[in-house]
């Protein structure tokens, strides 16, 4: 069975790595594009397999393949979606190739190699770094129409970073206290003993508490925007399969009141097709399978704090889904085309 | 069936409320204390129908009946676990009648009549409420010995509390945010369609985002530890049953190690029967089914920030478990007979 | 926000209890369908409250309404999802204007008024059962495209009379036991008690034992294909919302081949666009929120019996979008317009 | 941290693997039981990991440690939890020693040797096969009080022959089919890939289509019990810890009432201590975390067959609470000793 191609013309896209769970929903998002063609899919574990056979529900009928560099002259674009540390090497030589690329890893979301290896250790590719911009969207939109390598964010850094740009660009926000909470498919297929289910079933914990990873990506990315009080990021994992909630404290460094927040969080985010500034607390449930992420801010007057809750499937808007949007906005196509 | 007594003497204890979640709990631990006699195990609702029918797990053979208030005189203590508000009058009555009552409802928790109203509405007796001890066992043991009314913890406070008291104590506490989550029991058996297992099932989300009833409750007991700074307390629902985690971010009022904490920690709870101090951070799954508290203190010191995780289980050390250990000591028992 | 129309002409449906959880979803389905326009979507306890704020994930932004029948002239189909026992009489008015129906409800699954009498109760609208066609579409789809009102079929029948339905018409099928098991929101949106998330939670247990109303209409349609012998039916409610899997056991009458059975289920459904046979056993998962039916046929040669398993979501072809699958044959569109 | 021990004297008893789920489980009841001394818990890959790290839940803060076939001779009994396979020489070597043995594995379950080989592979000390007293306790109690070796039951048939053998003991059970569900704890902590949350969560699926390895023993029981018809045995994964339905449907060989039926088992198990049998349909949570067997029986009147359902927990009855149960018999003490 084929992807169902129309008449229009679509472009040539590689999924890389396209057994995980990342992967696997990157391929699926192009296969069902009306305006990409799924070139290939590989994997280096489960190159024979039928996707189908370890997802059924994504429903994409093709075989996993091996890499060949070689084919890559044939494409127009790769997604990217090895292990943090395995994909800079592959991005480079995709990009060097002339592909536009979505690196779906880390490995090109830090700007500055010190912090990128005292968080991932040694970089494959480090004359890459200055070039990748990095793909949260909503706040890069411009650089990213123009990019040929789009840094994907974590799916953490994606819910804080909507969470608090706009007190961080109105200069409101003084500090930030990020506890955030994910489902498991935020931890990928590997992952051990930990991720069997009898250890995450009616189980709730904090993790990473010396330190994530995505913390200096979340503080890069404030302090670009003018923030640079300290950010505590505390993540927890929760017993659910794709969801993603980041609850947020903000010291504020001057009264506003709760009207101001939510006007501000409707303006910023008025003509946004993604986000859903709303006026209740949002749940994970809410925006499973989907792109979106939504977002409720509230005052805590007495203690001049904003807490603001972001909430979004970590595989969609927090990984592949919007690695497409980012995609979509560097061939030139309609931003949400094959998200909705 | 009756209850296996031996030669040893038993108080005689009334469960009101016992087709609750905490009711019954309450009443499965009397049933099965050896120094407890399960006296009657009372119903609004449920009169008539045998406890074990409506909890299978506790294996408490015998039937909810109606309340007789007259039948208090042969009563040595009495369990209330009411609803809020609907618990103050029958607290009275028991008292009146000489027993040790545990109340396991907020009633009687707040000692300035002015913030329960605003909390809970009106109050069914006010003047009793400069007499219950607050029965967070391990801040005021001393007190409760000698209590004749123990006003039981809410779950949140209880974690929340444990996490926050040494830093507070030590007067390094500044201000605290404790972001908090729960598994369904704690909302009770009613609840409504929030509770729907629909609604619940692969979900999260704050609530309580405009003001929690259990924030005045935290901040009570925080100033008379002498910690005067803002408390924000936000909670989230779980889906799952039975567990409670509250993770504290605690602005330090000095520098001071990861090691400090982890010995101040140490030193505060080395003695206690259901405190465990803990390398690393606790899931809520470790402490099911138990009265324990599992504690882990860390140190941002970026931020000069604590981390303090503390997990219970809402229905036992967050409810049913804390009021029996409170009825231990106010009846002179060993505290955690029929708790381990 | 409206409905996003193209030029293309829309038939104008009615949803009559939209609040339900089949209800809404037959909503979403008409709202996003590319050649049905959501007239109005009715509800009898939340008239006036945004379908968006009770099920955010269907992203169906009307207000839900009071039903006006006068408005029913101005329609061309109605979807209804009343409770058993109370469709009956809207659906013979909306008949009886003229519309479309399609009842999603039992009230005219049974042919024969006395079964129906012994399984639900006194009938609303007697005279029409005679007109009904039962809408499993795979088995009746010729008399679905020229019928004004189909009963759609209850979500076990589906799922195990699409199990059974190769065998019985091979006349191989002796007698059935089919064990199955669903997801929480098979039971509705009410419910009580037993569907509080704690009562659910890591939980499985048989009900109905006695007698499951949907036992009548499965043996209704396999008297009709032709098997007579006992059935017997038993189903479980697992700790899940979405997903129904049927067990069936099949006594067969004569011996054939695992490769026979396995033939005479690809010849059956091989052209079937919501069957898809299967060569592992199903999981509920792989059909979650599609209109799929997966099946997969074994042969237990010592017992001389075929075991057949066949998973549905209990929403979808259980139910709503089976009910639009119906809609699209009676309105003369593509069977599968608005499903995939 | 010593094991508390009273001044009764105690049996010194050994866990072989007790780094497993079972081996776990069974370290733990050994642990707390008044009459049983932990002499060691030995693991093979955590030997110098604390239990209380890999499972915080049963509290036991022994260090696991290397298996030392010399100290044997110290001991009084042995409870082994290796799997399928590599347990037979072990057992050997202990039951040679002297010990009384209940092995937890599979390796002498079954008595005929080439049924072994087919189902497992080959035997590792087939001359003891022979000598092995099968360990369901209700059914070969007096045999077990005279064993030194105990096979210890599967799971699954645990709970199918509890809920068969009334029947077929009174000649009643012409054929059966089980179908059977537990949870993911049953598959052991191994598992790979299937047991990742991922893959469970929300998910229901059958598995062993063509053959379960624990069908070869519930037909040698029933065969022992006199009946010889065809058994269909087939299990299902559900997505919860722990918890195992057996719901089997039994072709009767002459009409009986259901009053009759429900007479047979209340006789039957009216004075065993951890079988419950109950007027309605068991669930799994209803006897988590206990050695209980929960039955309930009903007839299908029209169709000939009773439906007999067995609710365990598979770690405990299903596994080492039952192994306890039947070392407590082979040392001469109280069987529900160390399990109430």
């Amino acid at each position: 069975m084929a992807q169902p191609l129309s008449g229009e013309p679509r472009a040539r896209v590689l999924v890389a790595g396209a057994s995980g769970f990342t992967g696997a929903l990157a391929a699926s998002l192009v296969w069902h594009h009306p305006r990409l063609e799924l070139a290939a899919a590989t994997s280096r574990g489960d190159a024979g397999t039928r996707l189908n056979r370890l997802y059924p529900r994504y429903r994409v009928p093709i075989e996993l393949t091996e890499l060949e560099i070689d084919a890559a002259a044939s494409l127009d674009a790769a997604l990217v979606a090895y292990p943090h540390g395995a994909a800079a090497e592959l991005v480079a030589e995709l990009h060097g190739a002339g592909l536009a690329v979505v690196d779906i890893s880390a490995d090109f979301r830090l700007h500055d190699p010190a912090v990128y290896e005292r968080t991932y250790g040694e970089h494959g590719a480090p004359e890459l770094l200055g070039q990748a911009v990095y793909g949260l969207t909503e706040l890069h939109r411009d650089a990213i129409r123009e990019a040929q390598l789009v840094a994907n964010p974590g799916c953490y850094p994606t819910a804080a970073l909507l969470a608090l740009a706009p007190l961080a660009e109105a200069g409101l926000a003084e500090d930030a206290i990020v506890s955030a909470a994910s489902g498991v498919s935020g931890a990928g297929r590997g992952g051990g003993d930990g991720l069997h289910f009898v250890n995450v079933d009616e189980n709730f914990s904090p993790y990473g508490v010396e330190g994530h990873r995505h913390a200096p990506e979340i503080e890069q990315e404030l302090a670009g925007l003018g923030t640079s009080g300290p950010v505590t990021f505390l993540p927890h994992l929760l017993p659910l399969d794709q969801g993603l909630l980041a609850s947020c404290f903000v010291g504020l460094s001057r009264e506003v009141s709760a009207e101001d927040l939510r006007s501000l969080y409707e303006e910023r985010y008025g003509n946004e097709r993604f986000i859903e500034v709303v006026d209740a607390p949002p749940g994970v449930r809410d925006v499973r399978d989907t792109n979106l992420c939504r977002i409720h801010v509230a005052l805590d007057e007495d203690a001049g704090r904003a807490l603001v809750f972001a909430a979004i499937d970590n595989l969609w808007k927090g990984a592949s889904g919007q690695a497409v949007q980012n995609l979509n906005l560097m061939l030139g196509l309609d931003e949400a085309e094959g998200l909705r």
